[in-house]
């Protein structure tokens, strides 16, 4: 978190201004406009640029205004723009970024190069105990640069100790208190120490029992709890309960954005790091792979429908009515899933609860099903004459609609049975079943009644 | 923020202990075990229990405990807690929370009760202005419990004022600077402060230029404001640019979390109130009402099917290929808009890039269009043995596809164009175009080919 809130909010005119510079190749200007600005919207600019005008401009940006930028930049605009940097410029730039960034943008690269970046770097030292952690755990979005007392100092010690030793450790709200072993003992935030007495003592006043998380507690998991729990930051610890970092929530703030990400983008079929700004080419083999997934899915709708043909060869009508059939039971199954899905992962619904949820979304399953059932059997009957047409379309509806939500609870709760995310791909399992089984129920009972129909 | 760091993370057994003796009807022990917990996990079990549970349990907590739980429940089972809560009883409760959750409490009520309750507060006085502003505004997510210095302060006259009239305020990680009118001036962070000289005078180390939000500020806008710069509070400003409250990033989680769930939820059409926990009732209309548009939507497909009756009544096979172009087109397409709805949402995509995404999307659906098409001309001749049934089919995947990727961009920059939130129903927009054009597509390319079909 920094302590930087010079320039006032960018005018979006501002920003509108450099990229015109930049448009019109004026390269000095834009970068004395963009030096104007405030470091993240600094980020937001060059995020904007493609690579050519990049390369035109990175290498004209000092050192420590890189570093700021790539600290704002998003995952995905700065892994483009940390590859097109020489690696013996990007050490000395990720010396100058928080510890966690560096770690973070390490991560992304390529192994042979993130060991050539590390080797140039002054804090290879303190960085690379770091890099141990994968990426989506606590310990790999904490950062060491923290601050711990020791209980038997007093406020006006601690105080002294803080000026001389961390006049820049940016993790300042809330101070640490560890023993000997640099197990973590307690926590004091730095408005206590402010407000209470000189020769107070740190174990006197600091909170004994800390919420704290573990090196390989999952990303979102921590980001769960410093959300429940509305801290700041929380402490990670080791197996011995070292303090061994703390993780803000600023850096969780992403991981929350990018958890909602990907559960749109995987019920969608979507992969995570799919973005409109990613080039062509990696996106086209995934997304056919999607298309893939789909054809095969309606094939099975499409065997369903063969079996009928000769039904469909005698009332061409029925063909009418299966896109609504498969609709509206694709659109209630959409509905529940999307609700279980998000649920699941706002930590609202857990298995122990599937039942309740089953019973309720049944319920209103049936309620509103025979309501829709009923007016599509009416509309059907008005508009073909044919009484048996109503009753098959309507009843098809009712059956499909119940098909739906049921798919639409089981899904998720299956795949999260089977450890898997539930978002996964479960938009295209739930349409598959209201698809497949509503051609059945629709085609199947005009079958039964092919007489009164044709 | 709280400095209440007590209590280390509940054990789930924890929970799941209180729960039992509740279901046992053990009230008195629950409320034992109920009290070892953190403020955020009473909630937690809490909002766990049926409406006839509460009545049990509530009246038997401590009013200060209340308060504590009040502030961490998640709105829906809050608007519920509240809703139970004798209204003398609910005055003194709302004395104890932070004032913006007192607000917030306040605004979800009916408002004659609201006046009721406000009635019997004794911080009516200072939470009665806050009631102003919107709920989804920055004015309706502040605190006007915050800490504003002046410039010709010196450190230690700052530390001393901080020690004697705000030991409680809850929002002192950056301290605000204000002149004689209550204009914001500057900011300094408490980190600042404490390694700084006694002596030094807080108009010097002062960051002059603050990032503000308006009071009237949308939240969303915030949320993405302190997202974007990092911060962990932003101060609020009235037309005057005078300080009157601020917003802190605990705040501004939920909010994200809120955004995030509305695009999912608008996107397949459910209410942002929606949830599983709700009674039955108030979700069984809305739907309902959604599985009516939804059934309109459908409609417009059975209405193009119903052109082309006499087609299908001459090669019923074309109805077993309608589920796979109608589904092709419509996963396609959700795939694009859902890309384009959370991009918009994250700040990523603007209006002034759309010729740009339509492009690169358009290269796309074409690139996999003519894959998949070809797959699926030659699968249907494998099967039907008839050529022109495999080119008709293969041509509308492939034209069902595009419109499917034309309609994901263009549907939501469209809702975007005329100022509606671009996740506004545009799941069931986007289907419809690919359920209607796609089989104007396949069965008008048969009905041209009829003579080599049937």
């Amino acid at each position: 978190m920094p302590d930087d809130f010079s320039d006032i909010t960018p005018a979006d005119e501002a920003l509108e201004e450099t990229l015109r510079l930049l448009h019109e190749d004026r390269t000095g200007e834009a970068l004395t406009q963009l030096a104007t600005l405030h470091p993240a919207d600094q980020a937001e600019v060059i995020a904007q640029l493609d690579a050519s005008q990049r390369t035109m401009l990175l290498p004209r940006i000092p050192q420590e205004a890189l570093a700021q930028i790539l600290a704002y930049l998003n995952e995905e605009p700065r892994r483009s723009i940390v590859a097109e940097l020489a690696p013996d410029l990007l050490g000395p730039v990720l010396d100058q970024v928080e510890r966690d960034v560096a770690v973070d943008i390490l991560h992304e690269l390529p192994p042979e190069r993130a060991t050539a970046v590390l080797a140039g770097m002054a804090t290879a030292a303190a960085v690379a105990p770091l890099l141990a952690h994968t990426d989506d755990s606590a310990g790999g979005r904490m950062t060491s640069d923290f601050v711990a007392l020791q209980q038997e100092w007093t406020v006006d010690q601690s105080l002294s100790y803080l000026r001389q030793n961390h006049p820049q450790a940016e993790q300042a709200f809330y101070l640490y208190v560890t023993d000997e072993q640099e197990r973590l003992e307690g926590v004091v935030s730095l408005r206590q120490l402010v407000v209470s007495e000189p020769e107070a003592r740190i174990g006197e006043m600091m909170t004994p029992e800390v919420v704290s998380v573990h090196t390989t507690e999952d990303q979102e998991e921590t980001a769960r709890r410093i959300e429940r729990y509305d801290f700041v930051a929380l402490p990670v610890v080791d197996d011995e309960r070292r303090l061994v970092g703390v993780v803000s929530v600023d850096d969780l703030i992403d991981v929350i954005e990018a958890e909602a990400t990907e559960d749109m983008y995987r019920m969608a079929g979507l992969a995570e790091s799919e973005s409109l700004l990613r080039p062509l080419a990696s996106s086209a083999l995934p997304r056919l792979g999607w298309l893939l997934i789909a054809l095969v899915s309606m094939s099975m709708a499409a065997i369903m429908v063969n079996v009928f043909e000769e039904t469909i060869a005698k009332a061409a009508a029925l063909a009418v009515f299966m896109p609504v059939i498969a609709g509206l039971g694709g659109n209630a199954g959409i509905q529940t899933i999307t609700l279980v899905v998000r649920s699941m992962t706002l930590g609202e619904l857990e298995l122990r609860q599937a039942s309740r949820v089953l019973r309720r979304e049944l319920a209103l399953a049936i309620a509103n099903g025979v309501v829709i059932g009923v007016l599509v059997g009416i509309l059907a009957f008005a508009w073909k004459g044919n009484v048996a047409l109503g009753v098959v379309a309507g009843a098809a509806v009712l059956l499909n609609i119940v098909t739906g939500v049921m798919a639409g609870v089981l899904v998720p709760l299956s795949l999260r049975a089977l450890r898997l995310d539930p978002a996964l791909a479960s938009g295209v399992l739930v349409t598959t079943f209201t698809d497949v089984l509503g051609f059945f129920f629709f085609l199947g009972l005009a079958t039964l009644m092919i007489d009164r129909l044709a």
